[in-house]
């Protein structure tokens, strides 16, 4: 063997003499070459086969084409020089170490062809079987196995796939040849089938291919091998694949390496069978050998879920010596990876082949006791505990579930595939999912079985439920990863999609109809279920007090009620970084006031209807400033254009003139004295306070008022005065003036620290921050109105256009969803490092929707931000994604700058 | 004098020990210790005072208080320490220099009083003359004088100005008493008046000086002193002085300096006189000895106008001496500053004094014909000329006149008072001027006299015309500096400001008729003349060839129609910057059209629609190749969003449906569908073309179309083809490959070099310039919309507080006239030079609003932009601005970056 690659490097050479390859590219790596640090260009599974091939696991023989070729590939749109006289040179040395020949009609060498991107995406990159077959290997073959019935079911097998996956002929073709056959031998199962009818089912299949192509089915192998190569890297950019990267925020790849492996067979009668297993409980992280496995079956007939297999430990009693030699490889393979693992194996005959090793996918819940439970068996640390747990995924842990004393009519039981609660209406495919919910609907999406063209209905649904497929199918796979509950294999019910319903014994649910899944018990309930908060277990609580000793940044939270402020500091906030005054002031018994202070003709008008609101604010404040005891609440100054408080239909308006006793007119008068034609860069925010300084006059009185009641009655109060819409320092050295003039008012009383800063959210602030920062004891980024004005882009309008930026890919992601590093991330940069500049200790934070969202944290955390506040259910994400963000890029105090 | 300043330095210095002084900041400069480069401490008046007492010319003695001291008084609230203690001393030196004692009773010191910032605002500030007068020392001034009448006179003028300027009290009540007095000695003129009637009315003064303020005129000299000085800085910040500099532009100054001199009297009898001169003609720059004086008169009676002085050259007739003195003076002064100078003067009993001489306002026609005359004198080279010339001021050359065979009904003639035409509707106040502008109306502001309240009023009209005052009276010299035509003195007319007419023998002109003025004659005219395009002298060409050959920077237009294009040509442009192709469909037979084409139903009938169209673009764009035949046109694709093209009445909605053969609610439908709630962020420029590319493709063909075609007929084309609203470097890949695909369909008929670029108009394109310059021929900044994302402001609601903004000083300029250097310009800055990074010779210029505005262009020169371009009538200012850049921060290339 060595002397063959050594052969294939000095031939590489010569050639590389005479012709001028790409940059000296090695294109290709067999398993014994590569490395598991090689996962950029092997991919993630050749990097494995590799490093499983180098700890000595029983990995089939094959090679790994790089994903650099793939990027060289989709770049040039050829493939780069020399590459098909080094794939000869591997494939020989394959043959070579199997001991097979391919296409040989004796002893013939059969492949899988698989992709295996860096990162792993399951499912969403095509993969091939049994490649080599054709009328003549499949003599040799036959020769070899002994089992004519099996050689045929590998070709009818193969011929489907490569027909469906390098042909793109429809799968459902081949179903319908198939059920013909079936209907014509009076069979079930496919395993009913015999040789006879497969052969024929291999006729029907090539004809098909000819009828729907043109040409014949390609019966050379190294034509087979090279379509096959060609369609895995075509696969990198298929719609699917592009959808799965989107949605997973995936970027960066070079593409998608190519792996070529030796055949192995699950499928060849009652002594083989095929697997998947995981070294604990994907589920709720039992330390228990968890899997599932089919006999006579080939791999994908487990993942899809079309047959349901059985539990692992039912392989201890069919092949006693294969199972605890599993069961060694598995421990081998966790302390090896110090990650749970998820396995692929095949039985050959009686033979143990391990196909696949990768961490593995799991709940939230069980991901935090698995990690917790590896640091207490010193298997990793407490740092590679924190780095072992998505942030994002959390959100399992934070959202209702199923009080256990419900009421509701439980309709059946699937299996727990993915564990939380949801509660939608009904829809049959994944387009009515995305157009429901798109109508503001939550949906729950009930499927047979689904398939990666279902991801983006999948992601839009609260919930998946699934009549076909076990623990390892594609939706509990895949739900478990977006952390959204399934209910899968449910064979109590039948889904009609084409009339849109599912029966259940006598109950027929129809589209639209409201249930309740939960995803940790597998019960199906009728009727909407009111949800339960969420408790953190003890594993939770010891996990985060880790991750708490870990992180820089400080979390707040956004909370605008005592209520939601309490939620927040249950779930670890560490004060309110935005409190936005104006919410409190659309409450029915305010708004009428709020509307009195617009339609004031004076000053003298406005201060009166002021007045009034002035004891409903203080109110609100004690309450805020209690729940947060000791920690900071910033409180921002009203924000929005005033027109935002007038009613807008004809009859609000008629009340209101009825109410403040004035005419139509005059309420018109005065809204269309306020309408503007672009509100978002209007009237609002400190520019309301240069005009009518009256308002934030009640507003700072309303907020010390409050925080002296509460500090007399034993509130550790931290208030902290928010001006926003700033974009100039004269602006802010006027309304600190007004802020401080009416504090000053209160000397006496005051007992507590109260801050005065601003919010950053115009391009210009972030570039004049050097003369706000002598006015600001704080910065807070409102990092959706930054955006917004970077790009140039409203919110409210995108949505004509943006979905069309993303699907185009003029935009990697959604700037709204997570920060635009280059664009709005320079001017934070800038920001920081001219505010600092002129006041090193300045308190920088973020208070926009970014800030629970683990990359936008990320950066917050390397430009060197003191905190970053978000709702009050993203605060534990936020403390996690802190905390890796400080293992990844560890700085040194809270306040050092990037 | 040395001792007596050397004994008040070694005091102030044990002073300093003493006492902690700001800075060891000197407070005051005798004339004969300052300097000319010292104006910014000593002001405009102050450093030309001593710098005419150094060159020897006959200068009454004084001293002069810093702008340092009045900045420290205004921040600080009080005197500086040992401020009055340094004062006492130059104080005691004046007196020994004029040989005179202050508040003497037998020889008694009497001194002016004046303001003076280092930037000239000739009228804004506030002056006291005669200071020193009491009842006492008038005793030793008649002693001195033997002119009893002449001391009373003084006297009175004195306590009338120091009641006014520093007590506060309304001239007009001076005035009043000033009737009575003479109604009762039945005299017209305040000359008729003797010492009888004089003495009473320092009576009636002090009198009314006593119920206006409560208190007793002050009678010690050294209070009256210590009032002035006080006054004078308070003046620094009084509204008139504020509006100044706000119209002006005038930023960054510390304060006004006080000058203190010994007093001079022009009306000591028919041997005195006082006068204004200007070495050359400031009207229309003719080398000539100019001006006027009034005999036995004080200087404000020559610039108030309310006597109509004599020519200067009647003074050689009168004193030959004094002429010959003068007019020796007059060379020296020009030589010494080589500037044309404004020479005020005053003869005290035959001897002559100079109280200033400052560079003289003047006409545009007057600064280019003195430039161009002062070089060829070899006085000053050509980037002097270049320098001398206000590029703002060029306005008047360039716009309408009225042409000689007008059959215009001449009303009446008043004096020329500053040149060029204008049409409008009479008004009589100032604040009517200003009512009337904001409803759109045009206005000519009739006035008596006109007085420095009047400056907001007079900024407003298109020209002012007043019934007294000579050429050097108030409403000329602003109207010239503001080159706004100006008729003044017209005697034939009587204005009555109360009932709003003015009668012109048996016409009665009324409020709100039209006339035409012609600043130029003196001409007034009943009802409105068309009004002539503007010739260039040849003189302004020479110069203009000057300027051409110093600048760096281009000079383009902004241009939508061959007319425009054609008279930017003829004002020097170098090409078209920004041809905005949506105006050309607003067009009357276009808009159905562009209508169709968004109420399409789908693409292939926008594309119908759009088919329409194309030749109606083609043959625009043939135009404005032809008329910018041999120089670059860009032409910026579509940029509004659609639904600004829709119609917004019912009726309008109506007469569309029907024309389109659809119903009302399709209309409505489709206009719904196309609000948008911040239409400034929304739908608009290249995101339009991602979701109906069909647009741009129609508009690239019609430009290359066109090009084709006039190259085909002799015609040099530089066509640039320009994107709109470029926020990131994939969206502006996909429109150039887009541009790119249509242009290659035209390849064998193109014989000439089309550019693709880009506008820079959201902050995010600044901040990613090196991944669009990749993609872009050029950019050019569309500064309007980039101030406004970078502000946060729209320019369309601005309105309801940027007024406020600007008064309460938060602003110091509207950033959409002058370029934001901190915000908007650090953006820029970043764009150059990220842009330049990747691509050194990009080419990049500048097309909004600041494009033509001096301030602006400098910072585009500075930051080593290629070009401007800016409105047809702009061009030569532009091209003027450019080379005054050039002089101030010289760089080699056209691209090097700053």
């Amino acid at each position: 063997m060595r002397k063959v690659v050594k052969a294939a490097q000095s031939k590489k050479r010569r050639i590389i003499q005479q012709h001028t390859r790409p940059t000296a590219m090695k294109f290709i790596y067999s398993f014994s070459e590569g490395k598991a640090d090689m996962k950029s260009i092997l991919g993630g599974k050749g990097a494995v086969l590799a490093d499983m091939t180098r700890i000595g696991l029983p990995v089939p023989p094959g090679f790994t084409v790089t994903t650099e070729t793939c990027h060289f590939y989709h770049t040039q749109k050829k493939y780069p020089e020399g590459f098909w006289n080094d794939f000869d040179i591997y494939l020989k040395a394959l043959e070579k170490k199997s001991g097979k020949g391919f296409g040989s009609e004796t002893n013939p060498l059969l492949v899988s062809v698989r992709s295996g991107a860096a990162v792993s995406m399951p499912g969403m990159m095509d993969t091939i079987l049994n490649l080599g077959l054709n009328d003549k290997t499949i003599q040799g073959l036959i020769k070899k196995t002994r089992n004519e019935r099996f050689c045929y079911d590998a070709y009818r097998r193969f011929v489907n796939m490569f027909g469906n996956v390098v042909l793109g002929i429809s799968h459902e073709k081949f179903e319908e040849a198939m059920d013909g056959v079936k209907k014509a031998a009076g069979a079930k199962l496919d395993t009913e089938l015999g040789v006879k009818e497969l052969k024929r089912l291999v006729e029907l299949y090539k004809r098909l291919v000819e009828k729907e192509t043109g040409e014949d089915f390609p019966t050379d192998p190294y034509t087979q091998l090279k379509l096959a190569v060609e369609a895995v890297f075509k696969s990198w950019n298929n719609q699917r694949a592009k959808t799965y990267r989107k949605i997973h925020n995936i970027t960066g790849l070079l593409g998608t390496a190519v792996n070529i492996q030796s055949m192995v067979f699950g499928n060849m009668g009652e002594t083989s069978g095929t697997g998947v297993a995981f070294t604990r409980n994907p589920s709720n992280g039992e330390k228990e050998f968890y899997g599932e496995f089919l006999m006579n079956a080939q791999g994908e007939d487990v993942v899809a879920g079309i047959r349901t297999p059985q539990k692992i430990s039912e392989l201890k009693k069919i092949m006693p010596r294969v199972y605890s030699q599993l069961l060694e490889i598995q421990k081998k393979l966790e302390l090896h990876y110090k990650n749970m693992q998820d396995i692929e194996f095949t039985i050959e005959d009686g033979k143990l082949f391990i196909l696949q090793s990768r961490n593995g996918k799991r709940t939230a819940q069980a991901a935090i006791k698995i990690a917790v439970d590896m640091v207490k068996e010193k298997l990793i640390s407490q740092n590679e505990a924190a780095l072992q747990v998505d942030p994002m995924q959390l959100n399992q842990l934070l959202h209702p579930a199923i009080p256990a004393s419900h009421r509701g009519k439980i309709l059946c039981k699937g299996l727990p595939a993915s564990p939380g609660a949801a509660v939608g209406k009904v829809v049959f495919t994944p387009e009515d999912a995305c157009k429901w919910t798109e109508n503001a609907q939550k949906v729950i999406l009930v499927r047979k079985e689904t398939s990666p063209e279902d991801i983006q209905g999948m992601f839009t649904a609260q919930g998946i439920l699934t009549s076909m497929g076990g623990m390892t199918s594609h939706a509990a796979v895949v739900c478990r990863g977006m952390g959204k509950p399934c209910v899968a294999g449910c064979a109590a019910i039948q889904v009609d999609t084409k009339k849109k319903v599912f029966i259940c014994g006598e109950i027929v649910v129809r589209e639209g109809d409201t249930i309740t899944l939960n995803g940790s018990t597998g019960e199906i309930i009728l009727g909407e279920v009111e949800l339960m908060e969420p408790k953190m277990s003890n594993d939770f609580k010891l996990f985060m007090s880790w991750v708490d000793k870990i992180r820089k940044l400080r979390v707040r939270t956004n909370a605008d009620t005592p209520h939601d402020a309490k939620v927040a500091r249950d779930f670890g906030a560490e004060g309110i970084g935005l409190c936005r005054t104006e919410h409190m002031f659309f409450q029915e018994d305010r708004i009428p006031k709020m509307r009195e202070m617009i339609l004031a003709k004076d000053t003298a008008g406005r201060k009166r209807a002021l007045e009034k609101l002035l004891p409903l604010q203080r109110e609100d404040f004690i309450g805020i400033f209690t729940a947060m005891d000791g920690f900071p609440v910033t409180i921002r100054l009203l924000d929005p254009p005033l027109h935002e408080f007038l009613p807008t239909t004809h009859g609000q308006v008629e009340n209101l003139a009825i109410a403040m006793g004035v005419t139509i007119d005059d309420v018109k008068r005065v809204a269309d004295g306020l309408h503007e034609i672009n509100p978002m860069l209007g009237h609002r925010g400190c520019r309301l306070a240069v005009t009518y300084p009256e308002i934030y006059e009640m507003q700072v009185r309303a907020i010390i008022e409050a925080a002296i009641a509460a500090h007399n009655i034993g509130v550790k109060v931290l208030p902290e005065i928010e001006v926003p819409i700033i974009g100039m320092a004269a602006e802010l050295k006027l309304i600190r003036r007004l802020v401080e003039e009416i504090i000053n008012r209160y000397q006496n009383e005051i007992k507590f620290t109260v801050k005065i800063g601003t919010m950053i959210e115009l391009p210009r602030a972030c570039l004049t921050a050097d003369e706000l920062a002598p006015y600001a004891d704080f910065f807070s980024f409102g990092t959706n109105d930054l955006t917004q004005m970077t790009f140039g882009f409203s919110r409210d309008d995108v949505g004509k256009f943006l979905p069309a930026y993303l699907d185009k890919g003029l935009l990697e992601r959604d700037p709204s969803e997570t920060i635009d590093r280059k664009g709005v991330g320079e001017l934070m940069k800038i920001c920081v490092k001219l505010g600092r500049s002129v006041k090193p200790k300045l308190e920088i934070g973020i208070c926009g929707e970014h800030g629970g969202e683990p990359l936008s944290e990320e950066f917050c955390h390397k430009i060197g931000m003191n905190y970053v506040s978000c709702s009050p259910y993203r605060v534990p994400i936020a403390r996690l994604a802190a905390a890796q963000a400080q293992l990844k890029f560890p700085r040194k105090a809270s306040t050092s700058s990037a």
